[in-house]
Order: structure tokens, then sequence, then C-alpha cells
């Protein structure tokens, strides 16, 4: 049995997992200026539960649907954080496709996330997956949305941080 | 030094690799039904630890050597976790090839799974790796055999999960 | 936005990406005597912490920059942990490219390493990232040198472990 999803060209996948590898450690640096850039505008960007999900609860979380809200978001961390300084270190496992076509495609990335404080402690911050819709074209590779999925309901109030 | 394995293909590679990602997310999906499918018939799943690999014992924690077993399995499990309901997490990291010939390709993957329980709490559940003999040729690509490798070998009794 | 990083060849990235994973089987393996053969002659291994990283402090806590050391090195950790057995899984995510040109590619990769008793315990042992300079041309594939970068700064006595 072969799976039946869409036929991506390696070129493609490439350019879209690289979009998610320095998502990745732009938000582990915690060089959250750049976080906006990899977004279009307008965009979506949300923050959820599998629980919810899995009732079919539309709420979010968090919401952002374009770049002046990202920015803001990123302004209101900055100032959360400086009181409480610690590390991200997230890990992604392989993407699977749900589908492709015209210049969109949507992936789904399961990710786990450490946290470290400056004392040293470290602590299994988050499990969960990312559903992404990328925009991709020759000039182009961009999250069109993308909706984090963390697998805990008990979400942490330094939940601040974009995922 | 370039290590010695064999030569792969690129897109044998990348098939096989799918495989264990497609895996990975049903189980984490908890669509358990799609289990068996991933296997050859006849086929070998089976659980051990590294305790056990190490000293050379064959025994496994579990072991379903047909299609027949592994949907008993799933039976079982969906009946038992009625009533503790939880989530699991995989992520992979790359795959080793061991040996590649005929249509047999075997390989090994490290992984570690979370598990979040339905009030928030997060675990690490497991480490360990797989050791795989995956039958591919054009028409397939399918486990003819899984070994799951645990590193701890303080098994949980919900191990009846198929890692 | 796409990233500027140096347009690096599909297969260099590929030997490159199989060292470092060969590398992770073989300390999770405890196969220790291949460590040194991952790395050039001379060489640079150092292990520090994301907070001197931070600090701009050049302090490393280990070092080794020839063959002989990292020998060394195998051989204290051989005598130190034959009280002490526990298993190691380290889970790498993307790597990252930041310089590429003649034969050296510099490369950064998150990983996630966890610690497994013979008693079963788990832990998370670690987290942080490998910045590291690969040689690579032909005939060779090789750590010219590899810094892990901790995110922890309370780091345990049994370093020992090269990571």
């Amino acid at each position: 049995m072969d799976t039946d999803i869409p036929a991506v060209r390696v070129d493609v996948m490439r350019r879209a997992r690289q979009l998610m590898v320095d998502y990745a450690y732009a938000i582990d640096d915690g060089d959250l200026k750049r976080w906006p850039t990899f977004f279009t505008e307008p965009c979506l960007y949300r923050i959820t539960t599998r629980e919810n999900v899995g009732k079919n609860m539309p709420l979010a979380i968090m919401l952002c649907d374009n770049q002046a809200m990202l920015y803001d978001r990123v302004e209101a961390i900055e100032q959360a954080n400086i009181f409480e300084p610690h590390y991200y270190r997230h890990v992604l496992s392989d993407s699977q496709v749900s589908a492709y076509g015209g210049n969109l495609l949507t992936v789904r990335t399961s990710f786990i996330c450490v946290r470290t404080m400056l004392d040293g402690a470290m602590l299994l911050f988050a499990a969960g997956c990312y559903v992404d819709e990328i925009e991709i074209d020759e000039q182009t590779c961009l999250f069109r949305s993308r909706t984090v999925i963390l697998d805990s309901s008990k979400v942490d109030t330094l939940i601040a941080l974009p995922f």
C-alpha cells in the first residue's frame, strides 16, 4: 500500500521544509522580529488544542490574521519576557502532505519543544503538530496559514511564545 | 570516512521513509484500524527491550506474525482504552540503512514518543529505535517486519499501544 | 521570502547528514571507539553552553583538538561508565546551512537527547544544537570541527559522554 498523497515535486517539498526549519531556528534563537516575515499578508496564525480539534470546536487560544497582529504579538512577548529568560528547542519530525495544487501546499508536521530555564532546569514544554498552508511559487515560499495544535490542553501562561 | 552502507536509490529511500511517517501519524491520530495495513501478510511485529537485545535474548514483550493477530491487537486496545484517553506524539530521527538487496530494505530509526493525558500532563513515554525490513518494489511498500527496541525495560502496562 | 543560504548540492547535503546520523547512532550504540573516526586530524571538538555563547565567552566545558585527545576521552569514559550503565538516544531535527564554500560546509542542527538508566528511568538529558564544520570532497566527509551548544548550563558530571 503506497499512500495516495498528491505528488509533490522534490524541490517544492525541500523549499517548504526549509521554511519550517528556518522558522523553528528563528524562534529558538529568540529572533522574534523575524517571525512575521515567514507569513503572507494577510495570513492566519492560530494556536489550538487537540481536544478542541477533536470536538470540532473552532476556538483558538490565539489567533492572528495579519502582519500587524503578529508584530504586536512580538512586542508583547519581548516586554513580558524581560523577567523570565529561557530557551526553547524545537525538534521536527517528517512532514505529511495532505493536499497540493495551484501554488498551495498543505502539510502537517509533528514537533516536540523543550524549554530550558536559565537555572538549567529542562522541561518537556509542548508536543503537537503544525498544520500548514504554504504558498509556494518561483518567487515565494511563505505560510498562508499555520495552525499549531497542542496535544496538551493545560496551556502555560507563557503561551505568548509563537510556537 | 564515508560509511559503507549499500547504495539505496533516492526514490526507494523516500518511499520507505514515507511508510514510516504514515505509520507514525496513523498511531498518533489513534487511527488504529490502519495499523495492520502497513504490514505484509505474513509479517512480523515485535516489541522488545534494548537490555534483551544486548543479552542476545530472543524474548519479545509482544509478538504478532500475521494480520489477524494485528487486528486482534487493535480490538483489544480499543476496548482497554475506553477509560483512559490519552494522546501520543512520535518524533523520528533519520534512518540508518544496514542492508539493501532484492526488494528488501533493512533500516533502523531512532524515535522518541511523548504521551499527553487528557488532563494535560505530558510524559516522556518511550525512547528507542525501530529495526525494519521493508518490502519495496514498484507496487508495494510495506513492513515485512518491524521490531521496536525500547531503551527502557520498565514497560508500562499500556504497552497495548502499537509503537 | 526564500532564505539566502548558499546553494548546497543535494548529494553534498545528503552525505553531510549521513555523517551526523552515523555519529549519533555510534554514540547511542555505545560504540565509542568509532567516535574519533568521524573527525579530521587535527580537529576541534567542543562542548559549551548557550549562556556562554550568548555572553560571547570563549570558555568550553570540554575541548579536544586532535585525535589522540579524542581517544583519551573514550578511554576515560569507558572506565568511568563501568559502574553506571545507561543508554542514550539522540533525535536530530533538520540542519540549517550557514556557509558553504571550497570543501567546507558549515551547518547547525538542533537535537534532543534522552537518557535511560538500567532500572528503566527515563530522563530528558540534553537539548541543544551542533554547529559543525564538515570537510567534504570526493573522498572525505568528516567533521573538521563540532561544537555542541547545550541549552542548559547545569551540566551533569557524566558529561564525559561525547554528545
